[in-house]
């Protein structure tokens, strides 16, 4: 397949208007694109730094349509929106990473399904769909989970933690069936792992796959909380992360950057076990504006504007830690600890607990470790 | 003095709109504040990537001073706004650096006067004004010129090899007094150097100085090619360099970015002459954004807004290429011959001759020499 590149001045279309559609924004801006951003937002982080920015619903056809009329590519900051609603937009204009990844992302039912598919190991899981599939799931898996118990998990718009609760032993079912209430759910064992870490790909149009070293993740009250190259994996759990990442995409065909959780379990039969995926760039791997020549906002741009891959090589150890809520204001005492800190606000105006409003990194000599 | 630095969410206005103002811009935003750009142009690359543009002429005070009221801030991209513009506009919101910088630079008469005052070595020169000074400045430069000659240049808006003349040995002097007109100038000695070289140093409002390693620059055309670091300096010439930057940025008081370009006379009575000083972020220090954590662009917002400065230490060697007028076409062909090359193109429409269409940073790893 000849595969034509869109040419500076094209014009990059962001669904999304936080904090990862602003760093989209601006690699695309330092390549020379137009950055045009959609989102439902009255002050998004994005829209400050993009050439264009359209207020609308994702639930809005006209507005999307409008809006991809106006764009040269589409692609997305975050993987929640109806991709029912872009069955009319990627008619259109290109929609990287595709319809079918959106989909198959944003069900957890069609994620783990997926995963079946190309023999990606995950937590031991069953659908619900209502209360009885919920008492039969329970008690199937009962059995398989250990001390850690199960979780029931909303098919749709869980992230950060949401949408999910702990079954332990002789949990409320019934109560449980309530909360879920009609919304599909799945339920599945939760895993005693040894560490998270996770996987940063992106695929170019010609089929070429690049990986960024995993970095090793730390969640505090279920949101990221610190990331850290080099994340400690062997060689040959970073080939098995990547041969899963690989699969993925191509099963996908996905165009752009995908991001894979995952749960390190040594020892056990199967090591690594997927947790979820993401179809876009990824807060765990936000350290490679600092420690990579072509970070993983860059490389999604080049990948869904046909170009060749950047290099994903890293020239230095990095460690990023999020600023979750309130904290942010101690952004004096951040910058005074180490002035050689690169340090990243979002400009989100309300600092509400739990909302992601910066991020930092350190960076320190390249150790040998991948 | 007790200094209150701007917090995240106010607005930095950026007077000029081309690619300096769009990574200030960027810059700005990564620290969570909001750039307003304000230029007489269309379609300026600085204008995609800020929260807000305002289209207008240098020259209009009305726009200007609503303009200014507008920002917390107020800075520039380039010295050729005419100071007298903005004798207004600094009652209304602090201008950084102030206006006694800009009119010292803006002005070769003045930034040599500026020169002879804090002891900095340049090139020999007088002040010509008319046909009968450039007469005098000739013969009375003539012995002192050697095999270069002697240039002629226009008080104002030179740069790039601009507003410049080379009078050779029996010059006409009719002819250049007539194509200067009624433009003051100075005529200076050119000098027979063995490399150019520049220092970029930042001053925080506490008065505190930080430089970065003097890159070694190329020149073709008069316009700026290649600049590498380590640039070969030794410590005692970087020492001097820093010295004299150091003088001048105290005498007048500036916070933020200056950038002075210098020439190396190895052996000479005065090993490094000032070239020319620039009150702003630099072309030749574009590679800070790669090779440092805190490029050229962050310190000086980070000095305008009142914030410690950031590390300017370097974790890499680094090479940055102008890409200048149509060779901009040949973009698929830089990013080919190395996957870890960072490209930045500017977003220019036309790609006329001698204009800075975009450019490119190599790294390698990092070397003894400063």
């Amino acid at each position: 397949m000849m595969i034509e590149p869109l040419a500076p001045g094209s014009v990059i279309g962001i669904l999304g208007g936080g904090q990862l559609g602003k760093m989209l924004a601006q690699a695309a801006a330092k390549l020379g694109f137009h950055a045009h951003v959609f989102a439902p937002d009255d002050d998004a982080p994005a829209a400050r730094v993009a050439a264009h920015y359209v207020k609308a619903a994702y639930t809005d056809p006209a507005a999307l349509k409008a809006f991809a009329k106006g764009v040269d590519v589409l692609t997305y900051e975050f993987e929640s929106i109806p991709s029912e609603s872009l069955a009319d937009v990627d008619q259109i204009v290109p929609l990287r990473p595709n319809r079918k990844t959106l989909a198959s992302t944003q069900d957890r039912l069609a994620e783990r399904q997926l995963l079946c598919l190309v023999g990606a190991p995950c937590a031991p899981w069953v659908q619900v769909d209502d209360a009885a599939s919920l008492e039969a799931g329970y008690h199937a898996l009962s059995a398989k989970s250990g001390t850690i118990g199960l979780f029931l998990k909303a098919r749709r718009e869980g992230y950060d933690g949401k949408g999910q609760m702990r079954l332990g032993a002789q949990a409320d079912l019934g109560g449980a069936a309530d909360r879920l209430g009609r919304r599909g759910a799945i339920l599945e064992c939760g895993i005693g792992f040894d560490f998270e870490f996770s996987l940063i790909g992106v695929r170019g149009m010609d089929g070429l796959c690049a990986f960024y070293d995993p970095p090793r993740n730390h969640h505090r009250e279920g949101i990221l909380a610190l990331s850290q190259v080099p994340g400690g994996l062997s060689h040959h759990e970073i080939e098995c992360a990547q041969n899963i990442a690989r699969a993925i995409m191509e099963k996908l065909d996905v165009t752009g950057v995908m991001a894979i959780e995952f749960f390190a379990v040594r020892g056990a039969p199967e090591p690594i076990l997927v947790n979820e995926i993401a179809p876009r760039v990824h807060n765990s791997g936000h350290w490679t504006i600092e420690a990579c020549m072509v970070s993983q906002f860059e490389n999604h741009i080049r990948a869904i504007a046909g170009w060749p891959l950047g290099s994903t090589a890293r020239h230095a150890d990095a460690e990023m830690v999020n600023i979750i809520g309130p904290s942010i204001h101690d952004w004096r005492a951040m910058l005074a600890d180490n002035p050689a800190r690169s340090l990243h606000i979002y400009g989100k105006a309300e600092a509400a607990p739990g909302r992601k409003m910066g991020h930092y990194v350190d960076l320190s000599p390249l150790s040998a470790q991948p």
